[in-house]
């Protein structure tokens, strides 16, 4: 396993298991049980993905590689267990990094899935990664009837969806760039979300419907 | 092109920009960013044809034109800053007619996409030609945390399911007027959505369960 | 037709059914109208199994069979005509038994409809069993904008998914007790449903995140 493989592996072990961690944090308030944990854990780390695979019409990635499963049932059975830790500022944003890490690399990836399909090139790749990175995250907010994150004015889904663009448009028009791009656009989302994270950089105002009123 | 081929590409631009335009209105005092009314405009025009696409197991229909998209892109910024105009009694008006065009179309497209495939004849094409027209209003209903059409006394869903039921009749029993067929279904559409709209027809009493109560 | 046969065959149509109704119960109080009532039938009594199929990349069952959707609707319609008999305590708990012999036949085949098709051997199984018997009750519930089952202490998806668990191992691990395993399995989905409805057992506190507080 080369280095490159071996940080690829890492992320997407630990992007899993944090997507999972999310839905125990989603969860604190609602008094659900374990079991309704474990559920929104899976539903959140491979959900996206799933919807994405449907979608393309592509066997579904969990089951080809069940670990997937298996992570984000242990990740979820582990913070249900000590998510008074999690809680922690320190260790909390920790978690934020981790998951920035995790929705820039799935991001990148759905989006380079769809286009080695030729999918509805070159705005489709688009849709798919955005959709592979934040659509776990928002099924889940609906199973729990809180506002998606599509309602917050929290900087997520915007800079998810402009690393696909920037990731498809390379993708498209300079595809020999095709590793750099994946890099540039992985790092977009993260500087985007380290900005939101670090400096709570929000939405600008004139760009939220009706600001008027 | 003949005139036929022209008036429904006319419909089908006008009638996704419709769907799209119909997110910018349903956002509207959810305070939403621009993305999220992007987001949403192309949820609310692609969506119930993902549906549907995705159930009959055939290419979803934008991976192969993705002028869908990019019409729902447009409509959606369209909207998002023109939003005002849209609320002017007069052109809300044609805006809904409009949008009674698109369903009406979209309903006997859907219906005779799942007939040609020869999906669960005669009863499926009726459900999979109501989700090609209301599917992603209902979608972008659940993602606003708004109660859906399905829970308003609004005529929307039921006159799209007579029309899919009257078509799937007509292809199932006499597939040599499938054309009239399409106008007949679709034209009973338009004119109970105009009732709905002109006359403020609703759900009879009759029809609420628990209407006693 | 054998008495294996019939059986399976009468407990599929009254679970088909009792899902149907299930909706309408749930929607009494949202003043919905009839065809409200059928497509909240519809999809409670086939969501499930249509989401596992998706996943599945299989043909949607009732593309096959479309006797599922015309029990779902005919069940719809004598709910929504005759739902104060289902009020009454000792209808309503027959209605509660086939609901539950349904719930554990569905997860059964949902289980075994995944194993058979090498999907994601042994993990994967489990999760299409419990989306088959609680997918559709899910979606409703979203449509309906209550909280779903996931969200409540009632035993319900979690003897669900011990059954599939428990039916996924045996297939795994001793594919020659498939039958027995089975019955089994279903056993332990019906024992648990009826500690729930007889003794209004309920999940333990220690099983809820946050119990403290």
């Amino acid at each position: 396993m080369s280095t490159g493989e071996f940080v690829i592996e890492s992320i997407t072990i630990l992007g899993t298991a944090a997507f999972a961690l999310s839905a125990v944090l989603a969860a604190l308030d609602k008094k659900v049980d374990i079991f309704t944990v474990i559920v929104l854990g899976i539903i959140t780390a491979v959900g996206g993905g799933t919807i994405r695979d449907c979608i393309l019409d592509a066997p579904v990635f969990w089951s080809i590689d069940i670990s997937y499963i298996t992570i984000a049932c242990a990740a979820s059975v582990f913070g249900f267990s000590f998510f008074p830790l999690m809680q922690l500022k320190s260790i909390n944003k920790v978690y934020l990094y981790i998951d920035t890490l995790a929705i820039a690399m799935f991001a990148v990836q759905g989006t380079y899935k769809a286009w080695s399909m030729g999918f509805g090139l070159p705005v489709a790749p688009v849709i798919l990664g955005t959709i592979t990175a934040v659509g776990g995250g928002i099924v889940r907010d609906v199973l729990l009837q809180r506002p998606s994150l599509l309602l917050t004015k929290e900087l997520y889904a915007i800079p998810v969806a402009l690393g696909c663009l920037t990731y498809s448009l390379v993708l498209s028009f300079a595809p020999q760039y095709s590793q750099i791009g994946a890099l540039l656009s992985a790092g977009l989302i993260v500087y985007i979300r380290h900005l939101s994270i670090q400096k709570q950089m929000v939405v600008p105002r004139w760009a939220i419907i009706n600001h008027g009123k």
